[in-house]
């Protein structure tokens, strides 16, 4: 049999052949995640199960990320009850505090997740991991427990549809762009419980950072993983990231896919997800005169090192508009001094803008910038349900780090080739 | 009439010669302040008294730093109606996002508060001005509506405690131990309604930003104000920081007193005040085996450049102790940029402390830092008050920022002679 991506990653956990579409795989996971949301509901159905230890300490991540710094006693808790877990299992990968970063950011700078990985965890955007090659996707908090005590889940295996871009990115355009042009292209349910698998030669020339990026909404297409293959510049990444020497993947030569799509990128522009689904997606040039009273450069999606850099490169000599709050949010604490070493908080003082340590923080509407009623905000974010980020007469706007700050200068939606 | 510094100054404000302690006195205020929490109350009887506009849009500050970026959506609110209230009245010093800082750090380095002033504001913490020589105080919302409106207030010519420090500061030492032992001394109600006059050669000696510490305590004892003569320091300041030239401002010889306190600090220690009053204060050395979850330095007593200094030159090829979480909060944008600028940050990420962007945060148990039950921190912040920071099973300790760093390192609070 001819494997897909997602046949080919679960094929590593498993001690049977994996079978087509439809089947059901047991599979042993790679690494276990929960967070400072779900991890308390994952420790609580532990329990109940009468579980005493996790199936290996080092293959539990608990990432207190959501609300760092402690927005309130109830987030503190939440901490507290797992940092006291954490202990009492002697997790190795417990991260709270001045180690915390975005789940999604840290785990993959950390080498923490790499190729042929079978990943689960208790947060919607673990498909991010994708992007290096992992079978990655979210769970909830019961079969999180479950895997947290077993070291293995069942999966149904999910159709795959293959999405092949050719052509040229043009400027100011990237991985963010089309993502959010695919969503645009299938909906928010056009991948429900299936894989989306890149190919093509934009994806081989995208960098890894990219990869993450789309592979991290392929949820918001309802998509159970979002799969690249593992390849040279993976294994490079996996070499600079602790990570170590990695094996390549490719999926097999007529694999069977539920469809194939093709798209030639050459004349794409950057794109942007009106309110309130990330499928309402339109080129920046169609969204005409929207202003915005905040823009948010971060997020598990948004909040990488080259990120930062091309949030970086539109505000330099710029301000940002008076009225306009422009928060940038570093994903980890590696990229917020590496960012800071290269001069990019220098840019980013010298706008006008707010330099927030990391956190997930107003993408949820937890905290670090949480809209009133009638607000509107552009986000490098992956989501724009209504209320998403505060009031549920807010709204938020999705956008490449690029056209976030274009618009941060102007306070309206812009494209940053406009400016 | 020989007059203290209060009288001193409320008679620049006054048409009628100042009175003796007890009298009333109607001044003229220089500016009046409200933030985030108090604005929305003060705007509330604004309205409601039937005023249409503000005496003076130049002479009040309207600053959003309490909750800043935006916690949840009530702030969010909150801010949104001060906004619109500032947008009608045509206040031009208005504060929020990327502008703002902590009110009693921004406003001086702004040059909108300096010698003679007198300021109102809706915060305890306003009586921080007197460490430039104006008599500042803090008042309810509706008070300051009725300055808002008529740009005057009547004020009760406040006793004066003359407080008197000789000697010299040793290592470690500044001037938040100062007032921390000054209010160990007279206690939190010890000068109730009274104004604390500070003077004697450890003063003179002191910066204007120490100054500003002290001053910035004087509620803590219960005190209407905390002054200090306005000499060279203080007028060179003035130049600094866009005030311009100013007048020195010294109480008279002779002046009536209720009380002269004198205190020699040559062997002083670092001060700590432990839980749950300011007046709870022990030498460092007193305070043993005591461990700490959480640091936090910054806020409007001890979040200026020289207190990130003192953080740093403790902190230096060090690191924060293991489950300690050190939140480090600039109090203003420019306090932040200089903080980086100087390589402060670069010794703070190294220590594996959190840089947070300028706001009040977890000081009030607003957000950026709260305390689960059970936790305990210690800050240079200015109250400890159960339930401050957070959970009203928690504990908050009370120091200078070298202490404060030195804890930080240890877990334990530490006196960072015994680093």
């Amino acid at each position: 049999m001819r494997y897909t991506l997602a046949q080919k990653i679960l094929q590593r956990g498993s001690r049977e052949p994996i079978g087509e579409a439809g089947s059901i795989a047991r599979c042993a996971v790679s690494l276990v995640l929960a967070n400072d949301i779900t991890a308390p509901l994952a420790i609580k159905s532990f329990r109940g199960m009468g579980a005493r230890k996790v199936f290996d300490k080092d293959r539990v991540a608990l990432v207190m990320d959501h609300f760092t710094p402690q927005k309130d006693i109830a987030s503190a808790e939440q901490v507290k009850g797992v940092r006291q877990f954490a202990r009492e299992m002697g997790i190795t990968h417990y991260y709270e505090g001045g180690d915390c970063g975005v789940e999604h950011a840290l785990l993959p700078e950390l080498g923490l997740v790499g190729p042929g990985d079978i990943v689960v965890g208790a947060d919607s955007h673990t498909c991010t991991y994708g992007g290096l090659g992992a079978f990655a996707t979210g769970m909830g908090s019961t079969d999180i427990a479950a895997a947290m005590a077993l070291g293995e889940n069942w999966f149904k295996v999910p159709p795959t549809i293959r999405v092949e871009f050719s052509g040229k990115l043009p400027k100011n355009v990237g991985a963010k762009d089309l993502i959010l042009f695919l969503i645009g292209q299938i909906g928010v349910a056009g991948a429900l419980y299936k894989a989306l698998e890149f190919g093509g030669q934009v994806i081989a020339d995208l960098d890894v950072e990219g990869r993450l990026t789309m592979a991290n909404m392929a949820i918001e297409a309802g998509g159970k993983a979002g799969l690249f293959p593992a390849d040279d510049k993976t294994l490079a990444y996996c070499m600079e990231h602790g990570r170590g020497a990695a094996e390549s993947i490719f999926p097999d030569p007529g694999a069977e896919y539920e469809r194939v799509l093709k798209y030639d990128v050459s004349a794409m522009a950057p794109q942007v997800a009106c309110p309130h689904l990330p499928e309402n997606v339109k080129p920046v040039g169609e969204v005409k005169n929207v202003s915005v009273d905040q823009v948010v450069i971060g997020s598990c999606t948004n909040g990488r090192i080259s990120d930062m850099r091309v949030a970086a490169a539109v505000l330099k000599g710029r301000k940002v508009a008076k009225g306009v709050r422009c928060i940038i949010i570093p994903a980890t604490p590696a990229i917020w001094r590496q960012s800071m070493d290269e001069g990019l908080f220098q840019v980013f003082m010298d706008a006008g803008a707010i330099v927030s340590p990391p956190t997930c923080g107003p993408c949820l509407g937890g905290h670090m910038g949480i809209l009133a009623g009638g607000e509107r905000a552009i986000a490098t974010t992956n989501r724009n349900f209504k209320g998403r980020m505060g009031s549920l007469e807010s709204e938020v706007y999705l956008a490449n780090p690029s056209v976030a700050a274009a618009s941060a200068v102007t306070g309206v939606i812009t494209n940053p080739s406009d400016l």
